[in-house]
């Protein structure tokens, strides 16, 4: 029986010059992060199935892949999935950091500043640009209440962008307290919040006459509608609001350095955020790139105290696939690639001692033993993988060889 | 509902100080191999359940995770675990590498030089050093028949190895088939290798006189016994077969730089190994911290044809575990790490300017907010944080000021 060796569906191989993009991207991004004093940490992909069912996961909890109970553990007296398995992929790695930060608080500064990279998997219907095995890149402060942990986050992650080749991108921002005090005051009832969200979460997409029928269709008063799309246009300045005291004072400091825009239509999705939210979008490309908020009550899950937090995620696999789109090619290393060619095995060791003392010198020096008949279409190959100096070693061959590209 | 906050079992969480240390063995084994002029490449976390479960996985088939089928794929019209599931968590690298191979050998180089760094799982009964999900980190050649392949991996995994800080080891090596000759030529049966191998294998537990009463206890005549017994004693030299010729040729060329050693008892557990395997040992610890082989049948799951292949694993969490035991530090960065603190906020703009430009001059620099009470307290916790320069931001606060730590 021969087995099919594609990958399982809605999850892709890495190849080497993939792998090297990628890394690139999560160095870049870890470089930005660790400068500022964010520390790296990294959770297990597997967790409970019950911190994953019952989490704020939203519609992600319909998309779980869940693992069966293994041995003894494993009865059929009851069929459903939840008493079948045990265990599942994890889904994000917000509700992950949270159990961390609740399992290892006392080894922890305060406020903890952390970032972590790593795959996360949804059972997503397969599309172009959507996997169900994908990567995310997350920084968070956990223990700041205060802006200016919102503060830090907005000097960060923009800056991370801009190392990995990004200009004309702006941050847009918002805060779901204020967002409720437009709402309300236009004459919804606390209880509509959720659905009007939704509404004003397409103004990207089919804009204010859009979001206005959409509203209409949901069978809002004209009056009130109106009346919100009027309190939209709210000038922050002005505004007497202690949210919208802070969201200026955010902006003003990360205006310094970035372009940054209030959008009082901005939602983002997750129903976890309490505070300021905020995204990064470009003229460049559809959607955002990066997106967060403020969790205070999330944390709450594990400890009876809550405990204020505010992340920030870069969608990795956006910028990867930009990049690709871009062209884009990793700023050129240093180091020289170098093949060394053994025609003759009475050269290996010399050949091997030349290989390690450039190697030593800092190059990339790999040595190929090739059959005499096949060396030009070797020397082609080695060309297209980038070997800059190709060296048949012989009698005559030196480090004197090497000196030069 | 409170939750547990501790990880699923036999799985852990990544802390800072433990995240840096796993990033620099990772880098110093990527760093050993890329200069070698192998590529990394990434493959999964999840296969399809019938391709694990078809595999030469051995033992590891019955601690496989398996992942439940979603939506209308579950029924249970059949009960058996693998009706129930269609994906599973990988046991190890080389499956997927050979799957990987398969899918993508069009567009890869020949032969293909290729490592891989991921986690991989298996249910196993959580004990000491023994995790369900941990790191494996394989290199492999894939494609190359002749013992070079070998003679490469001998000079680049040892490397890596002698990176890590580790100097007194011995990489042992045999060949499967020349344990074949010998105890077939002993007077055992084909049939009976598989067993003979198991009471080998333990030589260096029980040694030579252990092995005996094993063999005995199986039911083997003395006779037979005897003379496996006295062939292991053979003289790689000496003996006239093709394989001790490859593994005297394999051991010259390492020798010069490691220290190499024939152990005909050497067995290696994977079944699916045909020619040289070789594992590395230290009287500094027990057990070994990277073994391997030639595996050349593997590939031939998902092709008609034969692909040769041989392959060198590094014990990462074993690496890991003792650099951690001896207490080791990570060979210093040269950036400094400095603590900017904002006591009073109108200081914010400057602390960020200054932040940015000490960074932008290869530091770590992060802000701190602090309230004035808490003052002393925070800067013992930075302390303890390893930053070396702790400056108070204020109106007499320039560049200058970080000149020095």
């Amino acid at each position: 029986m021969k087995f099919s060796a594609k990958p399982v569906k809605g999850t892709f191989d890495v190849l080497p010059e993939d792998m090297e993009l990628r890394n690139w991207v999560r160095n870049v991004i870890s470089n930005a992060y660790l400068s500022r004093g964010y520390t790296q940490i990294e959770t297990p992909c597997i967790e409970n199935l019950d911190l994953l069912t019952n989490s704020e996961g939203g519609e992600n909890l319909s998309l779980l892949f869940k693992i069966l109970k293994r041995g003894n553990k494993l009865d059929f007296n009851d069929l459903s999935e939840n008493a079948l398995c045990d265990l599942g992929l994890r889904f994000d790695l917000t509700l992950p950091l949270s159990r961390f930060y609740a399992n290892n608080r006392n080894e922890l500064p305060m406020p903890f500043k952390a970032f972590q990279t790593g795959y996360v998997w949804r059972a997503e219907r397969p599309q172009k640009g959507r996997f169900r095995q994908f990567t995310q890149c997350d920084i968070d402060i956990i223990g700041d209440k205060t802006i200016y942990a919102e503060i830090d986050l907005m000097l960060t992650v923009p800056k991370a962008l801009y190392d990995l080749g990004f200009r004309n991108f702006t941050i847009k921002i918002n805060d779901r307290r204020l967002l409720k005090e437009l709402v309300l005051a236009a004459g919804f009832t606390e209880s509509q919040f959720d659905t009007v969200c939704i509404s004003l979460d397409k103004t990207d997409k089919i804009g204010t006459s859009g979001v206005i029928s959409d509203l209409q269709t949901k069978g809002f008063e004209d009056d009130t509608i109106r009346q919100l799309i009027s309190s939209l246009e709210i000038d922050l300045e002005n505004f007497d609001s202690p949210y919208a005291r802070d969201l200026k004072k955010i902006m003003d400091v990360t205006a310094k350095y970035y372009s940054i825009l209030f959008d009082p239509t901005l939602v983002r999705g997750m129903g976890y955020y309490t505070g300021p939210i905020f995204e990064v979008v470009s003229d460049e490309f559809k959607g955002s790139i990066a997106g967060g908020g403020r969790y205070d009550n999330l944390l709450s899950k594990f400890q009876n105290e809550s405990v204020p937090a505010v992340g920030f995620a870069i969608g990795f696999e956006r910028i990867v696939a930009i990049l690709k789109e871009r062209g884009f090619t990793i700023p050129k290393r240093d180091k020289r690639k170098i093949a060394l060619i053994v025609l003759d095995e009475t050269f290996t060791d010399k050949a091997i001692a030349l290989s390690e003392s450039l190697i030593a010198q800092e190059n990339i020096a790999a040595i190929h033993y090739v059959n005499k008949k096949k060396l030009g279409k070797k020397i082609e190959a080695l060309e297209k993988e980038g070997y800059e100096k190709i060296q048949i070693v012989d009698e005559n061959t030196t480090e004197e060889s090497f000196k030069s590209i």
